[in-house]
């Protein structure tokens, strides 16, 4: 049976990425209290691909994914993606995981236990010049805002706010460290359950922190700049306003990649 | 060229739709103010299909929407309801259509413009025993919790929330009636563009006017009643809690619909 | 500390449904194949609100949740509407969740295995009245058209399919046969993990196999009839069209709900 | 009234873009055929904030949005760029629109006219230090297997597939070329409306023409290397392959950008 995809292509253009996307996969992650964790990933993959073939071989990536879909996390991207380029003949592999993750809350003050969702993402890349990793989370957090609160007699408008954190590290770092300092820039964290004592409690706290996305940002970089750890950031903060039904935003990276 | 889809079906099964969905089309829809407005509507067109045939005929959907784009509105959907029957030689036919639509405001106390998006949707259906409408309006508002505001000593939470209200009427009425009417039943609504004075207006109003997912549905609903132009509506009120990840959530409808 | 929630409302007007919508919850469900799955889970639960208090109480939909949720699963639903309907004081109470299910497939002449998501759904309502289940599978196929493949010379249009099928039960039915039952309804199952000599294989048996989104449905619907465990189905078949950039679409269901 | 946002800010944290997102507008756009054609515009705008100030004043993004909702194309982008830049006293401005796009199209034999969606995006960025422009269209299209056509006895796969092209010029270039120069480069380009006549040509046409994603943006980088107004580009394919639930992806780009 003639493989179409080893023929020679004849327009001398390398492609940057070629693979299979939105694959779907249960997988197994690292999780800091209790050492693991299922969850369900949606994976990107790609190789370069030489100007000499006409196409890859997709049918490989989705067996790498099958062999290694139970040690998923950041300590052996290296190798997935090491296994990546040498089953696909290439240079260059990525591979790309998100996937939901959860860590058991307390409320404040009642106590009660309950599960929050984050959404994170790895990335890794590797080729003969060396390899890249980051990691992002996304956390919702409440923001009120400082304007509003200011110029008002009373109240002051808050709302669900979308955080992006991209960090590229020189040692490990735990998915749920970074989230705690997302959630600690915020006027608020949010909890699945809270009863009317919690209620009380985060109404307060938010209403004694207000942030514009602005802060959020800066406050998330400021505690990122002291941390060794990160070597490179960009943060993101998308507040769905409750006074409009657009969205306000504040952007900001780490100037150098120290790489 | 043999008409496959003619051909007879054996397997003595009617089927209940068949057509085709998002189709996105540019349409002309009546507006209040300014007599028309330009907005691209997403289609979703069926018909029966009798046991006796193996398909329907899909292109023919398309040459009729074709034909009627500059003319979609509640006063010609029986019409072209009754052209699909005609030309798809079928006992029922139905046409959904969702569309983004404008509507002017201006800030509460600067009175400077902007546009501020709804989402309308109508839904037709005809056959030999009647025809149905529906008109539904998607309108986002400000809730701010009345728990919060009376066990907490300074502050509320708030939020955006997303109204859904679909009504069956016995005369015209404006998609801009229904939604002033799901507006002034929240907390506050929604302005696009708003200055100092304008963001202290609505914070002030919105803490006074504490609503619950619960309060906006009702307050649509007392008002809905004394509407004799409407003859059955459904409400639902989803508010993107600023204290949680997931949404609050009020539904209630008319229980009888006097058809 | 005042209960907001519980004071008397006025309005009188009862609520079909009040509750909480899109709370993300890590759950395990019964595998046939393998005893149990994690997988996780987006939850809607509500209840009735009767005319003479102001709301509900939303914080112990999720405290139920947080309860339950290792042991999610169409025979322990009745006893979590159950709790809902005590917990709340209310007279109905509802239940809907949606998940992804990954089962094992092995590709068709290689017998090279991988994992296939599906997209299902349970739905459970309670009252004093009685009680009602559902279960919703979602199954991507191959359809291949069979009007293309009379008319045309050489090849026929082929495409990724979504069907939808929803059935009430009077014994316990497997995600799993239900999902095998679909995927032998169409041109051809899908496959994560196909070699080239089963990529010829499915592409000849979707070309030997031609279905129109009607001819699924009715295949489906056939099959259904036959199979006593089923009390009521609907079952829709939307093609994503690879010669439009619109969807074909059929639906059928069981004319009588014999409950 | 204080201003809030004018406040000192003490973190010493210049932010790279502070601003509005998933603004919602109609619009007019030029159109190669009839001058001008309505449209939705969805919009982010950003400017960069010194590390002095608190925040920026996001009501002005939306005052310019509003003065310039009539006149948005590639020729005035630089305008209102400067007017953000002056308005917000900010280095640095940067606006995004993306909008769905109507092209007629002809059926290949009957000539029968429908509207086909295109979905399109303008980015700029201007600063002291100069000014950048790109034009994006996502276009969907056929591809057929060429490895599936050669290694079957009867028949190819064959799906809709999603090309979206990233374009930086020199010379004005319309987006109806752009997208023309796409559609030839697949297995065949897609029309809402096809007559029987069509389809078979349609079908043979993509049979005659494999094109694996490699392919498509292979033949797409050629053309527009020859193409002397177009100074850099990005282009990618993301087949939804009808026998898998996952993509099959191909991507390119200039490799110099020649500034």
């Amino acid at each position: 049976m003639i493989d179409v995809q080893n023929l020679e292509d004849v327009r001398g253009i390398s492609l940057h990425h070629v693979g299979v996307r939105n694959v779907r996969y249960p997988i197994k992650v690292l999780d800091k209290a209790q050492g693991v964790q299922h969850t369900i990933g949606s994976f990107n993959m790609y190789v370069d691909l030489t100007d000499k073939f006409k196409g890859t071989h997709m049918s490989r990536f989705i067996e790498i994914l099958n062999q290694y879909r139970n040690e998923i996390d950041v300590n052996n991207l290296d190798q997935i993606l090491e296994t990546m380029r040498v089953k696909l003949n290439s240079n260059v592999s990525v591979i790309e995981v998100s996937f939901p993750y959860f860590v058991q809350k307390k409320a404040p003050v009642s106590q009660a236990e309950s599960l929050m969702e984050y959404t994170c993402k790895m990335w890794g890349s590797k080729s003969v010049e060396g390899k890249d990793f980051y990691v992002k989370v996304g956390v919702s957090v409440t923001t009120l805002c400082p304007c509003s609160k200011e110029i008002s007699d009373r109240g002051a408008h808050n709302q669900r706010s979308n955080v992006s954190l991209v960090v590229r590290f020189s040692q490990f770092v735990w998915i749920e460290d970074l989230i705690h300092l997302v959630e600690d820039s915020a006027s608020c964290e949010l909890f699945p359950l809270l009863k009317r004592v919690d209620e009380k409690a985060v109404t307060e706290r938010a209403y004694d922190h207000p942030r514009f996305a602005e802060d959020v940002v800066r406050e998330v970089a400021v505690k990122l700049d002291e941390w060794s750890a990160i070597e490179w950031y960009a943060v993101e903060c998308e507040n769905e306003e409750s006074i409009h039904a657009h969205n306000a935003y504040a952007f900001v990276k780490k100037s150098k990649l120290e790489s």
